[in-house]
């Protein structure tokens, strides 16, 4: 049956919806499994379901990881003292709003593919660059003083909410 | 109290890590919040705190749909008969292990914007690019017979696994 499928979230629409789903599915061994019925008029009686992979976006980010560290198809360096990182533009600019802007708005770094950053050490960028393609980083007490002011830079608001929650 | 900080999930280490947490935590708000002592030595009385945060990479996503959708930093154009989809190659890439081979292999369409793809009609393509963004899929009795051989040649596993499950 596929409302018990595991590792998909599953929305099922339709009236008969196939015959599927009997609103009591339970969770699959990996993931979460949710069958709703009428979820949009215009999907009943067409049978229709809906497939939310949950491990889609962490499998996704993880290769993109790994592209990273290949420089595979990255498209932007930044120079940070003597240190360059290589990144690719659209998860730098999906991760932070200033990127966003400098990519995207029009000015010179648009087309460069070479970036001088001022006011953030190539360690903090580093924990940030992490950060824009795991969703997790670790603050100590050195790292907290000058990532603060520098995710506040770049705009991002999941860092600087964990280090002023590393400040409380 | 950190540890009580909600949409983080975090990992405390260090003997004393700050005082912060007393392994009674309970989930948040809206998130989903754990603490942990002890999980390296390394970090023994570093009072080091992982933060994982698990909205970041849907918001992430969401962002590079949005830049998608409005063509910003887009770098390859996928052509189907007589329409185009535009769409950032690392995204691609990392949804499906062709389109990586395709833009890392050294092909003649590494350097292309413009790809012209073969065996893969327009609506299809629409609905794997926009898995490719959003994790989810649409099925329905229809489509499933032409989104199974394109998730197949496009060596697209989880909609493959979502399609043989429609089709259970």
């Amino acid at each position: 049956m596929a409302s018990w499928y595991p590792d998909i979230e599953m929305e099922e629409t339709g009236v008969g919806a196939r015959g599927r789903g009997n609103g009591n599915n339970t969770t699959g061994a990996r993931g979460c499994i949710r069958t709703r019925q009428y979820t949009g008029t215009s999907y009943r009686d067409s049978g229709e379901i809906k497939f939310c992979i949950s491990e889609y976006k962490s499998d996704a980010f993880q290769m993109m990881l790994l592209m990273k560290s290949n420089q595979m198809l990255t498209d932007v360096k930044l120079e940070v003292g003597r240190e360059i990182f290589h990144g690719h533009k659209i998860v730098l600019a999906a991760a932070s709003p200033y990127f966003k802007a400098m990519f995207t708005g029009g000015l010179r770094e648009c087309e460069m593919d070479t970036v001088k950053l001022q006011g953030v050490c190539p360690t903090v960028l580093a924990h940030l660059l992490c950060f824009m393609y795991t969703g997790e980083i670790v603050i100590n007490e050195m790292l907290v003083c000058q990532l603060l002011p520098a995710a506040t830079m770049l705009q991002m608001n999941h860092v600087i909410d964990a280090c002023c929650t590393f400040l409380e």
